[in-house]
């Protein structure tokens, strides 16, 4: 059974403004390592897996040329979607796509602007959901959390299937904070890190039977055509939910959804004051500061920053933001004032 | 007599940095008011009592262009000194330039990078001195200290010679902390603001007896090609410590020298939160911020803070500044780490 990969790649937050743009969203740009991507980086961690030209990377229409620009010469392919749907028409296109080329084919579905610090830790649960998948199961990999998170959606896991590999329980939403205390005191509840493992033929069997309008969709070929008639669904609503046999597999790899500029910061190459600052900078009584230059061109210049602590900076051609780490999840009230 | 005027417009501070440089030094900067620079300012506020065509700007050969630039279409004449030679050297050619021209020449030396909020009150102020230039004393304003500020020279003022007009004792240099304190509390003291205004004949008759080099240099024409070999020598020390008839008058009216970021701020118009920010900012729980944008061209961009107050943000095309405005004192630091 050979590997194949959907990378999904359509994402497009605002809580990397300024950096990040609907023209320029999160995957595109290298936030954690100034010389890659987090779409490259999410394609180097599974290079030793699968090969690029078993490599789907997922986007949308208006994404596509500057997602294929950092692509380059790769083997890789573009799926573009005409229109948003959210993850269940993307991935059931996509494993629908791949099912044709191979019947035996075993599909890993990753996010792309994720980060991951233990990239062998993560091929090894890589492995265990792979196991999972080849015995029938739709698996994906949940993360240990590590703290009472209330934004990211929960996975129960039941018994276990084999050392490593859980029965998974139920998918929850977002929990409120008591909630969020509980699930994680359990000791049972993982988080939802949107990565699935599956036979193609399981997952299109299972798409048929939960969500046959996308199946009829898909059926009638011409997707491109009709993918704006597709609802809009994730894949946990519209199959994980759903499906009789669903497995996680716990994972523990250093993951991050690099949900704001602290996480970046906190996962990028410090000085040793804990400065994350761009080449040529000078830092002067200055601590824990991530300075992000994103100009176009990024032409030489001096960022000097003195006698401030735990600063977010960052700057494109268009505009500047400066904000404490500590409320860098505020940017889109910055975003939504200037909607307005 | 005919007033005329002397704007020294040769100064390189760092102070401002990184807006300002060697090439456009704080004078040429519109710090106050966006609408204009220091020197413009400068020179609209002696407007009413000089014409253009009285007006001499001394500056640095190097400042010639971007100065002249700045003067526009202006009657105002520039003399430019081949090479740095502090004030006495200046002053003193600018002023046997005008004594050529007119005999009856009353001058008013003036700093050109200082700020002044009350120029009614200024202007009264100048008023009181060009009379005791008139009467043959080598006159300076002293502002009413309202601090023991130590990065300022003093002057000591004894009797009166007229109301509002007194004797100026002794020019002392800038005084440690204890000795600061001492002069405020005398009431005695008042800061130099190197202002002065003297007759013309009177200040070269005191520049041939007290800074003979000076005059002998001046006396042999061809000031452009001997300028290298005057003294570089500040006209406090040269002429005014030593002349007989020296007269201060005290005077309070908003000045002050600009010395730092925090006086930009201070005399600039603010929001209601206390931030002076460009056109099209955005301020979310910000307070007491200066956001200078001092990019050529100056290009539309917002500029975003969020939560966080009393900084200085200063962008120009080669650097950016952050720094506290109650640090803004030590972006010499910067710029001595920058040189090395």
């Amino acid at each position: 059974m050979a590997l194949w990969a959907i990378v999904l790649a359509g994402g497009a937050g605002t809580r990397f403004w300024p950096a990040s743009t609907p023209e320029q969203p999160k995957q595109l740009l290298p936030l954690v390592d100034p010389s890659e991507t987090l779409l490259e980086a999410t394609l180097r961690r599974i290079a030793p897996l699968v090969p690029a030209s078993n490599v789907y990377v997922s986007t949308g229409a208006h994404l596509a040329l500057p997602t294929r620009k950092i692509l380059g010469s790769s083997a890789v392919k573009l799926l573009a979607e005409p229109v948003p749907r959210n993850t269940a028409p993307c991935i059931a296109w996509a494993t629908a796509t791949i099912l044709a080329a191979d019947p035996q084919a075993l599909c890993i579905v990753l996010p792309s602007d994720h980060a991951i610090t233990k990239p062998d830790a993560f091929l090894a649960r890589v492995g265990d959901a792979l196991d999972a998948a080849r015995l029938g199961y739709l698996t994906t990999i949940g993360i240990e959390p590590t703290r009472a998170e209330t934004g990211y959606g929960y996975i129960e896991r039941g018994d276990p299937i084999r050392d490593g590999i859980f029965v998974a329980k139920r998918f929850v939403e977002k929990p409120d904070r008591a909630r969020a205390d509980e699930y994680v005191a359990s000791g049972r509840f993982l988080w939802n890190a949107g990565m699935f493992f599956y036979a193609a033929s399981t997952m299109m069997d299972a798409v048929r039977e939960h969500a046959p309008d996308i199946a009829a969709l898909l059926a009638g070929g011409n997707v491109e055509a009709t993918f704006a008639s597709m609802p809009s669904i994730s894949i946990d609503h519209a199959i994980m939910e759903k499906a009789r046999k669903v497995a996680v597999v716990p994972g523990d790899f250093g993951w991050s959804d690099l949900g704001s500029w602290q996480s970046a910061w906190e996962l990028s190459a410090k000085d040793p004051d804990g400065n994350v600052l761009p080449a040529g900078s000078v830092a002067i009584d200055a601590h824990g500061n991530l300075v992000w230059d994103a100009r176009a061109g990024r032409k030489a210049r001096t960022y000097a920053v003195l006698g401030v602590s735990d600063l977010v900076i960052v700057e494109t051609e268009d505009a500047v933001l400066v904000v404490p780490r500590d409320r860098a999840q505020d940017v889109r009230l910055l975003v939504e004032r200037l909607k307005r």
